[in-house]
């Protein structure tokens, strides 16, 4: 099941063109995941704070379909794809109104962060992950 | 009638100690006089690009009584203390749970972005804004 | 040829873990295009408020091979791959000491602001681009 | 004596209007800091990574006198005018071939990361701050 988070275009993501500066978009989907971890059962505060998780994007790739102007309200939708030991592959889509924006694909690896290296993902998170594949 | 806005304190926002990078604060802070302004009427969209109208930051004050941290839900209350003909003097106020996490004032002045210069708030917003003074 | 642009990891740029979050990545590396098309012979500030013309990127992607860190400085490199009419395909590497740190693709496009739609990089441009090819 | 800081205004610093977005004056002005830190001796890496110590922003006043612009080279000037035992209150003014574009006051405390409360100032770094009074 994709998880889909609801964010607007606001004056800080804009350019001199009025429209998406792209790294802002890399901030939303950062806020998108954070926010899909939560739903998955554990937050990015116990994670990173507790648990001394991380979970770096060590792939992206995404095309811009079209711009997206102030004011626009942005839904993203992620959508695992592969869930491994230690990563995932989840797919990307951004659209207002439906007519798509942005679309892509991350990978995520857990990360032990005392020790720097990854690990195995917890085992609730990998249920919640592997659950949600389409 | 002082104005709410929440927001999360996000991955985004935090620096290498943990806590809130200062100038995320500022970020949030232009995010909640945007919602500001559309409660009082107008968008930004449409006061930006169909009005041309700016309302850029002329003076700033802070204090940055104490750290916010990743998972803190902040609310930010907006207050206006002083409606001239073309500015704006407003409070604001950071907390987390009750407990002051910044506080200040900031001056909006209304531009027309046509001739990069101050102009008088259009009316409507003028009496919205009064009638918010508390 | 390629450009070499240098940039330290500043306290703006890194997380909670310490290490540079992802989409400031992006932010340094559209710094790295601007520098790089000053370099060709047309600054942003010449072609976006001058000429009217944008370079939004349509396409991106990267590998993280490795964290960077508070204090390092960075030297992004980058080198067109290929230059259409209206595009050009780039590759770049980001590194510390020799160590990389990021590598990828980005594809910008030549945009006419004011039509809002694609148009043939100016002459002059697509000279230096092509010049410029391995 | 002061210490300047020279910045282009870069794409990602100017919003839909052309001219720098508040809050990146604010990365700027960090950026600034972190430099100025390392000419007084101890950079943030060793500072925040080795020191523990944090220089956390308790207050901050600033008036935006003018825009500044995409390709705008800003030079920063700092300068300390009150060095306490573990805080330090400084001037910046920011301009643009010599044309004023934001003064104000900022006050930094030095913080124990570890201990999470102000500290004495290290010896090195107290006496660079204090021969650096105007």
């Amino acid at each position: 099941m994709s998880f889909v988070h609801h964010t607007p275009v606001r004056f800080a993501h804009v350019d001199a063109a009025g429209i998406v500066f792209y790294p802002r978009f890399f901030e939303m989907l950062n806020a998108a995941v954070e926010d899909w971890f939560a739903a998955l059962g554990r937050d990015f505060r116990a994670l990173h704070l507790e648990d001394r998780i991380g979970t770096p994007t060590v792939r992206l790739e995404a095309d811009f379909l079209a711009p997206a102007m102030l004011g626009d309200e942005l839904a993203i939708t992620l959508t695992p794809v592969k869930v491994g030991n230690s990563s995932c592959t989840y797919r990307f889509d951004f659209s207002v109104g439906g007519a798509p924006k942005l679309k892509g694909e991350g990978v995520l690896v857990c990360m032990d962060l005392h020790a720097q290296r990854s690990r195995p993902w917890p085992e609730a998170i990998a249920a919640s992950l592997r659950a949600a594949l389409p």
